[in-house]
C-alpha cells in the first residue's frame, strides 16, 4: 500500500477540488491510500458527493489552515495543529510517503526541510516543476527558497534531476543544462562558471553545455539547473507572458467583426493546442531529496491536478526514487 | 547638427537595412548627420537605390567586420579597422554623440566601455532595452555582460532608467520596482536583500518595491532593476517564450479545416494585436552611462528598427540625457 497525505485546506480551491481530485486518484489505484488532512466535519460533507472505495480514504483532523500570506517559517512553527504540518508530520513518522499541497509555497518549502527533513547527504532539496516546451516538458531545478546557492549544490541538482526524469517522467539518458547568458563555455556569472566544469566532469549525468534562456521553451534540454532566484524568474515569467498574451490574442481575435468569426472557428483547435502549454497543468512540482516526497501543486488546482499530483506520488515512490537518490548522492 | 554614427555592416540584415534605415532617418530630421561606417564600395552601392538628402550622410570607411561568434574582447583589441571599433571611436572623439549597430552584443558592450568609456561616477554602464507589456512598455536594466553587480550598482541603474524612462520615452514620473521571488520586503537573495532598503531611501527615484517575474508582462512596473544575468534570462525568454507560443498558435490553427478558415478571417487584426508584443520592434537597447550613447539594436533589425535607433539617439541628445545623468549620479 502506498500512503499519501493531501492538504485538504491548502490552495485557492480547496476544500472541494482536494477533496475531488483525492477520491478520484483511489479510484484509479487499488493500491493507494488518501489521507485527507485537514477540518474533519467539512472534509466528510465534502467526500459525501464521491462514491469511492471508502477504505482507501482517511481523515486526519487538524484545525487551524496555513494562509498564503503568512510568514512560512512563523506558520510552520506556531500553527502545529494546520493541515500542512500535521501532513508534514504523517511523511515525518512513516504513515505517509508523500504529501500534496496547493497550499503557501513557502511554508511547504519550509516544512518540507524542517519537518521531513533532508535526506542524508543533501545538500539543499531542490523544488523542480516540469514546464512544458514545444517538445514536451522539461524539469526547471530549482525553483525553490534555496536562494545563492553554491556551485556543488547544483551539480546534486543535475544527478537529482536526471534520476526523476529517466525514473518517474520516463525520459530516458535525460540531457541536462545550465541557464547561462550565452552559449560559450566561458560565459556566466561566478557561479555558473565554477557549476560549469563540475557539471562536465560529472559521470551520471548528460550534460550537453549552457542553455540561453531563449531555447528554454524550444525544449532543447530535459532538465534546465538553475540557482532558485534565477528558476523561480524563469517559471514566473512562463506563466505571467503566457497569461498576457493569451490576454493580447482573445483582445486582437474579439477586435472586428471578421475577427469575432474567425476566432470562433479557430477556437477548439487553438484551445486544444494551447492546453499543452499551460504551466499550471503540470503543476505538481516535487521538493526532491527529502525523507520522504512532499510535492506542491498549483495554487489553483483542480481536481485533475490534485490526481495527477497523488498518482506521481505513487510513481516515486514505485520507483524507489529516494533509495536511487541515496545510492547517486549519498 | 546631431550626429550618428551607424554600424552599417552590423547585424542580420547589412548593409541593406542599416542603409536604407539611415537613409530614411535623414529624411526625417533635417538636423541629422548619419555617418555610414562600413565598406566603402558596398556602403555606395546600396546608396544608390535612395533619394535623400545627400549632405546629411556620409561614408566612413572600415574594412573590417566583427561577426557575432568572435569572442568580443579579442575582436575589439584586433579588428581595429572593423565598422564597429571606428564606429566607436567616432563618438570617443567626439565627431558623432552616438553609435548604433546591430552588430555582435558582446562586442559592443566590451567596445562601449573600453573604447567610448564610463561618464565620471557611473560604475557600471546597464544595457536597458524596452521590453513590451499589456500597459506598453517597461525599462529592463541591466541586460548587459555586467554580472555579479553589487547593490549600489542596481540603485544607480535605478536611476539613470528613471531619467532615461522620463526624458527619452516621456514617462513622467516613472515606477521602479526591482525582480524578486516575491512581493515581500524580506524576501530575495543577498543582492536583492541589500539593494532594497537603499533603493527604498533613494529619493531621485519613484521605487514601489519588489516585482515578480510574472507581473513585468503586466506593466507594473516602468523601470525594472535587476542584475545583468537575471535580466538576460528575462529578455530572451520574452523573446523564447514569444516565438514559441505563436509558433503554437499558428499549428493550432493550421489543424482543422474549420480552424484554418478562422485563422483566415481573424489573421489582420491578430497581427496587428501581436505586433505590439514583439520584442525586436523595441530593439533599440541604449548602453547608458557612456561618454556618449551607444544603442544596441536587435541582430534582425529591419530600416524601420534602424531608423527607430537613429532617431532614439536625436532625442537622447536634445533631451541632454548625459548631462542629467551626470547631474544625478556624479
Amino acid at each position: 500500500m502506498i500512503n499519501v497525505a493531501v492538504d485538504a485546506m491548502g490552495g485557492d480551491n480547496a476544500p472541494t477540488e482536494l477533496v475531488k481530485g483525492a477520491a478520484e486518484a483511489v479510484e484509479m489505484r487499488n493500491d493507494l491510500k488518501v489521507f485527507l488532512v485537514g477540518r474533519e466535519e467539512v472534509i466528510k460533507k465534502e467526500l459525501t458527493s464521491y462514491t469511492y472505495p471508502t477504505k482507501q480514504i482517511e481523515i486526519v483532523d487538524a484545525k487551524e489552515i496555513i494562509e498564503t500570506a503568512e510568514p512560512p517559517v512563523m506558520a510552520i512553527r506556531k500553527k502545529k495543529n494546520s493541515s500542512m504540518v500535521e501532513g508534514l508530520h504523517l511523511v515525518k513518522k512513516g504513515i505517509c510517503d508523500a504529501f500534496v499541497s496547493a497550499g503557501s509555497s513557502g511554508a511547504i518549502l519550509v516544512g518540507g526541510q524542517v519537518i521531513v527533513g533532508r535526506l542524508k547527504g543533501v545538500e539543499r532539496a531542490p523544488l523542480a516543476p516540469l514546464i512544458p516546451t514545444n517538445k514536451g516538458v522539461s524539469l526547471l531545478i530549482d525553483c525553490g527558497a534555496n536562494v545563492d546557492a553554491r556551485a556543488p549544490h547544483l551539480v546534486q541538482f543535475a544527478k537529482i534531476g536526471s534520476i526523476y526524469m529517466e525514473e518517474v517522467v520516463g525520459k530516458k539518458n535525460p540531457t541536462v543544462a545550465i541557464v547561462n547568458i550565452g552559449a560559450e563555455e566561458d560565459k556566466g556569472n561566478l557561479l555558473v562558471k565554477e557549476a560549469y566544469p563540475l557539471l562536465k566532469n560529472c559521470e551520471d549525468i548528460h550534460f550537453i553545455g549552457n542553455i540561453e534562456a531563449r531555447e528554454i521553451p524550444k525544449g532543447m534540454a530535459d532538465i534546465i539547473v538553475c540557482e532558485a532566484f534565477v528558476g523561480n524568474v524563469i517559471l514566473k515569467l512562463y506563466e505571467g507572458l503566457g497569461d498576457t498574451l493569451i490576454q493580447k490574442i482573445k483582445t486582437g481575435m474579439m477586435s472586428t467583426f471578421r475577427s469575432k468569426l474567425g476566432a470562433l472557428l479557430a477556437k477548439p483547435a487553438l484551445k486544444e493546442t494551447l492546453k499543452d502549454f499551460d504551466v499550471t497543468k503540470y503543476g505538481g512540482a516535487p521538493l526532491l531529496g527529502l525523507n520522504g516526497l512532499v510535492v506542491k501543486t498549483h495554487g489553483n488546482s483542480k481536481a485533475v491536478e490534485v490526481k495527477n499530483a497523488i498518482i506521481q506520488c505513487v510513481s516515486f515512490k514505485e520507483q524507489k526514487m529516494n533509495e536511487k537518490i541515496k545510492e547517486k548522492i549519498c
